[in-house]
């Protein structure tokens, strides 16, 4: 899944240019290009489905030049994760009937690549064998009120337990509980089912969806492919998988463990898997110099030099054309800021 | 005089553009065009002569294109302002004996033109018919711990007082005691003398400086003017005019008013004499979006955007290859964070 905006990240995710394809962390390779590394090593390169927005398809091709166009799926309009992982069952449906599909955000940070990928070939071996749906939960490290939690039950095998309730954002006290209680996992939006499985799904809680895509099948894999998707994706619901499945069904499973996972969801998040200075600031992208600072990420261009005095806890992000200076603890106002630029200046050339 | 580097602006001035020649106000004028404007509503435009860094001289005419390469005289080397000025009255005493100079800064702030040009005529006036040095003083407004203070004695005629005293920039109470007793002006590096005061006062107090330049008094204003320059003018010795004249002459006076003056000599002065917003930020260029923002000072370049949020009495200022964020009480250690940028990046693209 690599179609989101990230307005979260501005100035440095751009409507042109979400975080997805940005180099985070500067290790040469952007988060579509990691995401990509990994699931290599899992399933067959021509395999891999990459479903993203029609205005990012050269930009998918170019940073996956091993790609090929036909696994670039298209979406017309945004239409959150529902219709795009229909889309992709749909695809797999049509060459596979007994396919076994593993969904992953393009955007998040992995860092222990082993673990996830011995984890990745469990979940697929058991949804390829139970009609499960089975979603990759994260053993909490830190009492985070930013994700959304999953209650687990009853262990059905190693590392896999039956799913109790999904659970939206808690506050600092509930997450507390939580962690304490052993009882629950980050929910990291990552899925294993097989085909068969997430199409009954669809069939039951989004039928007019499953419908469409239904109606659909013969087109998939063709020339007409696109024709098809571009008269019938927009006018699908616009809902998360989460909404849309996850807490309706009855069979939902977590396979759990620590795989170095952050969604990277914000500046915040960014900074807190970071390597740091000795005052604490993190420094992903290019020079800067700091005096009586701490706790500050400062991301700036390249060729460009910084010199920061007396900031503490602040997102300090310098792009050719914009600057963002704000405070770590008011990050979630990003989104209203970029809504204002975009009042504001009217183009879109800030945005 | 024009050749100075300014480096407390870094990073919008920098050694290849120093703060004489930027429009510091958003005026479209730099700050040595408005001298220069000034200038010529008080005597012939031909009589106006620029003293700069040879590195300077194309960037002299070009913003003041209406002054011949004849007007421009080109250090080769920095040597602070007596030599600047020993260099000027010798071209001035080769081309009139009886002629009269006012020596003034580019890179300085008038607000009341005209009181200041008031006070210029009487002052050039007042030393065409006086063996006198006369210095502009400023009255102070505010107990300003940043400027050399001027002590003066007995009133002269109508606004011009004999000097008591220089006296370097004072501690805070020591700033307010000299505001309140009424003898004290803001010493504004403006000068008004004959070209025989001033040499004589050469000849007395700074004699190595003042035989070179009348052994070049044959070639002012000839096709070797340069050649001698180049050759004579770096062994000068490197002192300013305050240390080497002003404070050994008994024939010091000083003519004081209120011109509006400030010689924007750090970033905090600058924000000092600019319009602010309701929340007192100071935004002379570029846009920017504040939120949570008080007294501070932001600069962008045009086309850029700045989204600040929760910055109290801070600099900003953002230019093409370099960024600036400092506390205004910590701007005197700009000049430090410079020294360090050109250690840590050897070559001087950002400085």
């Amino acid at each position: 899944m690599a179609g989101g905006v990230g307005a979260r990240f501005w100035p440095y995710s751009r409507n042109s240019r979400p975080k997805q394809f940005l180099d985070f962390l500067g290790t040469g390779r952007s988060l579509l290009q990691m995401t990509y590394d990994r699931t290599a090593k899992l399933v067959p390169k021509e395999n891999i489905l990459i479903v993203t927005n029609k205005a990012y398809r050269d930009m998918v091709l170019e940073q996956l030049p091993m790609v090929s166009a036909r696994q670039v799926l298209l979406e017309p309009a945004r239409r959150n994760t529902a219709p795009c992982i229909a889309y992709a069952a749909a695809r797999v449906y049509a060459a596979n009937k007994n396919g076994v599909m593993f969904v992953v955000p393009s955007d998040h940070l992995i860092t222990k690549e082993a673990e996830f990928i011995e984890a990745a070939i469990q979940g697929m071996d058991f949804v390829a064998n139970n009609d499960a749906i089975l979603t990759l939960g994260i053993t909490p490290s830190r009492p985070e009120t930013g994700y959304g939690y999953i209650q687990a039950g009853q262990e059905v095998e190693n590392g896999i337990r039956k799913v109790k309730t999904f659970t939206e954002k808690p506050n600092a006290e509930l997450a507390k509980v939580f962690m304490d209680s052993g009882e629950f996992y980050w929910n990291s939006g990552m899925f294993f089912w097989s085909v068969k499985t997430i199409r009954a799904a669809f069939r039951k809680f989004l039928p007019n969806t499953f419908a469409k895509f239904e109606m659909g099948l013969a087109f998939m894999g063709t020339d007409s492919e696109q024709a098809f998707i571009d008269e019938y994706f927009p006018s699908c619901q616009k809902i998360s998988i989460d909404y849309g499945i996850m807490e309706h069904v009855t069979n939902a499973h977590v396979l759990f463990g620590d795989f170095g996972w952050s969604d990277l969801g914000t500046w915040g998040s960014l900074y807190d898997t970071l390597d740091k200075d000795d005052n604490s600031n993190a420094k992903p992208k290019g020079k800067s110099l700091c005096y009586d600072c701490h706790k500050n990420i400062i991301v700036v261009p390249e060729g460009k030099i910084a010199v920061v005095q007396g900031l503490e806890d602040c997102i300090v992000v310098d792009t050719d054309n914009a600057l963002l200076i704000c405070k770590k603890s008011d990050e979630q106002r990003i989104r209203q800021f970029v809504n204002d630029v975009s009042l504001l200046e009217k183009g879109d050339e800030f945005i």
